[in-house]
């Protein structure tokens, strides 16, 4: 069984890789059909870590995935095989404080994949725990279902606003996840979105969805805009998806009073923040690790036609050309938003 | 002046009628273009009251109104004549205790247009608070946004129920509120909406709005839809708005555990509620009067395409042919969702 | 290994029973020290079953237990022998849906002590998971230990409400679970809490506590008292504790507008609501089943002396005599709030 | 009529000063009892400026007053000459749009006494909207009600961070917001404060509440006492009230995941902030300015007891001395926490 594995920074092989395939009582096996790239798994390709998480071993890659279930452990009621499914990434220890909180994705333990030195399902077969493998509705295709998680981002960053329906929302950065986030907002009850980036490829792409305006802050001022549109009011809510600290200067005053600032970017340094400007509008900040039990709304949404992701899946690779696919991924090429990898 | 006149039950009549036109320094005096038809106008047509409230002298109706504004007090700053505005209907006392705390619409002393003793705003002008008057953006007809009033309403229950992104939400019955039920949870956040009502025609209308479902509760089990429709799960969100005691028959069964009912129809009498049902889920249930600081989001939210009233706006008459006008409103035509007044 | 064993309604037995005592790797063995008796345990003593749960089988009782480790399973660290504990008599599927959603009481497949078919705690060992098992600080004692359980159920209501500061709440029902919340309302926030109950041995216990002001309803009107200490407002927060329906008379009177009815108290059969009284101060209704992520909360606030629980533990038994308490308790003795058993 | 006339940097004059004392038909007249000096009062006094508020002409000093009303307008309903009020400083215009959605101290038009150009209330007579002035109970004293304004800040922190029943909380600071807020926390439902400062008086004064924990970061870490007290899970709020940009130093590694930070201090300059430290807790930021529907809240927990101000009423003046009364509570001295003064 071949697997795509990060051998260290800046080598890939496709190659012979044996994962675990024992299926517990409350496992499912499932055979991988398409894997998203996600900006992580380039940035461990090109530096061979992330922060402390350091690529010490060879270390299968991939963690956007949906597939078919193969196999169900003795316990699993809710899956059986050949049902379409897509896996939420991260598995925590549901015995935990935090899981028994409902915040499962702030459990230390959580073991997610593609994080040294857990493994990622860039291989054939994969070994899940049932309940964090979701099925996904005969309308919902593989491609949508591996747009899944990156769209779980945007989605916990929109519950964390709780958006209330007519807000106007601010994305700072629209790279993938700051897309994410303008189709969250929306999907979740803004009327509008303003979306900020220098890149007019970006901007075009998600320019078109209905109720978002696009600004280039190389010939437009966000504050300005923002100003126009809420009649002086302000945004309800700004999401910081750039993870640029220049994307903090007078982010405040972006915001209107009793205004929601959301922390979905992360920013390699300690960034100034203005105290006092926050609390003249007594402003709110939420921020956003992951996700916790977003999978099911993601998909509803997709499901529903409430998000249409399909125009943000960009270009999909054949497994064989997978090496070939993270070349592609990490060149930046401004047009593309989310690339793939099919299973053959 | 003329203006339509509610002299007493069943009695109506389209005659002089002078209407104060003193326009104080936070006022504005306001040229009506269109209002709409209520269910409220006309059940004080019907019987000459609603519960305590009374016609005991002759009343002007209607409270869902657009026009222009003509004139404006000293102290006004965002309007100016010529503006096309929407107007709120209830005036608060802005300094009771209610209203300090962000609930002006539960103000006991709240003076709200076409409910005895006060006049409403069928009358080709009209003075109001500027601080209840809206502007509307140039993309935003008259007929749009006499609908803004009604539609809050569907807001409001949005707001209270506190939609996460992706929920899924029954409606129960399908008359101008509940459909507006529908809109406001769909733009709220909802993934799809389940109506339920007895009526085809009203449920082929609101029935082809994406993400909604419509079902015929003499055809097809409620629950049996919610079911299906969220695994077992039950539905995060259910919208009574027909005001039926029926409706209220296992109506917690609907729900999923940690949902919410929230209570938009006016039942004439005490409804029996399964307390320990409801326990034994953590079900919550908010309750929705009129609206409060909800006006802006719904122009804002009809302004971006998001929600489409346009669809419910079934018909409209010349103001001198106001009289008919209502006795059509009146006369129950299944595919009339609202009728409005045009003055000339 | 004797226990307390229910045969069938009204035949109890202190006698030989073995309870499964093989410790998984996350389970603890407990020796037991103190036990409370709940209402619900003297309410499948007087007659064999509540609602649909029967007792077809003879059953261990008693789920309000505090104790000390004795053995702990390879994996568990939190906790070692010696250490003195009391636990959550409740155990969730935490692969649920309920469960990842941090809803782990509303888990339907919950194995609950003394819920038929689950065995109690009653006997001298149990073996219980780890995580639901909490480490007592050295100023709690056995006896406040085994009082975590009920006094969790008001702490969820208190929760559930989400008091702000300077509240005032109104207790419906002086019973134990009425005590409990008048507790927890002060402790969570309240300025003042007004019990009322038609049991002067009852008011006269719990109206000792500072900021509590206790209501014989045979002799004034509890609206009449909430409209004097509010300055005609109304309560912010009403508990239903009494579980009598006619409790629910006017209970919306007593709201402020915008405030919160809180249902604890189980009434036998649905209850007439005025959903319009509701609508008017759009009053939210919150409804309590038993708690999760409340026990340290309740060790918590018993530690650090917010919340003293001495008064309510009336009386103690041991366990040789523990037939005796179950009659004790059995009798309704006005002047018991919580019976305890305490094993040799 | 004298007044305490601030004529600019470090000079102030006990001389004649009229204040308008014309009643409107919703105002009160009130004769001026006890006013507590504020640390914006001192700031004045030393440096004729606070940021942008600069003192170019004589201002009337003081804002945390309380007194008895001699007269009120025709239309004012809740209060008559006689009564014993306290007074919310600020008046915001009801009419702006933060003041309709609750958020009335967000209004930029709010006059706030003391703030030039507004004059403040340390004058024998004032004027002041019925709205915002509050009716104490008998048992609270003008002393009592002259400290609600500075301790509405810290319930206005509490209320922010949405206290849960039992939560742990840090107070970094103990100044006398930090006491306010600390007095808050514990009245809104914490189950024990960690207070936070170098001074040892005011960690003695405040660490004699039950439920406080006084650190003096200079002998001990407070990461290892919240560490200790919480089972290594963290507080689960954090007030920020020193405005040091020290206190902000691992600030993130005090909370538990899912915590609150409250930002109540204001710190000079932009504070750097780890967002990732933040994201890895989705810890969420609140922040204070003032506060809006407090004090009715303040007063209620003062009168029932629940929240004791008497310790932090240091020392008091009478007005012939209020220069001196500005000097001393300039001075810095460790013991005093708020300086009043009486009038005649």
């Amino acid at each position: 069984m071949d697997a795509l594995v990060l051998e260290g920074a800046q080598r890939i092989s496709l190659r012979p890789f044996s994962l675990p395939q024992t299926v517990g009582p409350r496992d499912v096996r499932i055979r991988i059909h398409t894997v998203g790239i996600c900006g992580s798994d380039i940035h461990y390709y090109q530096h061979g870590r992330i922060g402390p998480f350091v690529v010490n071993e060879p270390m299968v890659l991939g963690h956007e995935a949906a597939g078919t279930v193969v196999q169900v452990g003795d316990e699993v009621q809710h899956l059986k095989p050949g049902d379409r499914v897509c896996m939420e990434p991260g598995v925590p220890d549901m015995d935990s404080r935090a899981s028994r909180e409902g915040l499962y994705n702030l459990d230390p333990k959580v073991r997610f994949w593609a994080t040294p030195p857990v493994h990622g399902c860039l291989a054939p077969f994969v070994v899940h725990p049932a309940a964090f493998t979701y099925k996904l509705p005969d309308n919902v295709s593989f491609a949508e279902g591996a747009i899944v998680e990156p769209l779980s981002i945007g989605l916990q960053a929109a519950k964390k606003a709780a958006i209330k329906p007519g807000d106007v929302a601010v994305v700072l950065g629209a790279g993938t996840i700051g897309m994410m986030c303008v189709l969250a907002a929306l999907a979740g009850g803004c009327s509008r979105v303003i979306v900020c980036d220098m890149v007019p490829e970006k901007l075009a792409l998600i320019g078109g969805t209905p109720g978002v305006t696009a600004v280039n802050i190389r010939e437009a001022s966000v504050r300005e805009v923002v100003r126009r549109a809420t009649d002086d009011w302000g945004a309800n809510i700004v999401f910081e998806a750039s993870g640029s600290e220049k994307a903090f200067d007078g982010i405040v005053d972006l915001l209107c009073p009793g205004g929601c600032l959301v922390l979905v970017g992360m920013p390699q340094h300690p960034v100034p923040l203005d105290i006092v400007a926050l609390q003249i509008k007594e402003a709110r900040v939420e921020s956003v690790f992951r996700y916790a039990n977003i999978f099911p709304r993601a998909i509803q949404l997709i499901a529903s036609g409430r998000i249409d992701v399909k125009p943000f899946i960009s270009r999909s690779f054949a497994f064989a050309d997978g090496i070939k696919a993270f070349e592609e991924a990490a060149s930046g090429n401004p047009t593309d938003v989310k690339v793939q990898i099919v299973m053959e």
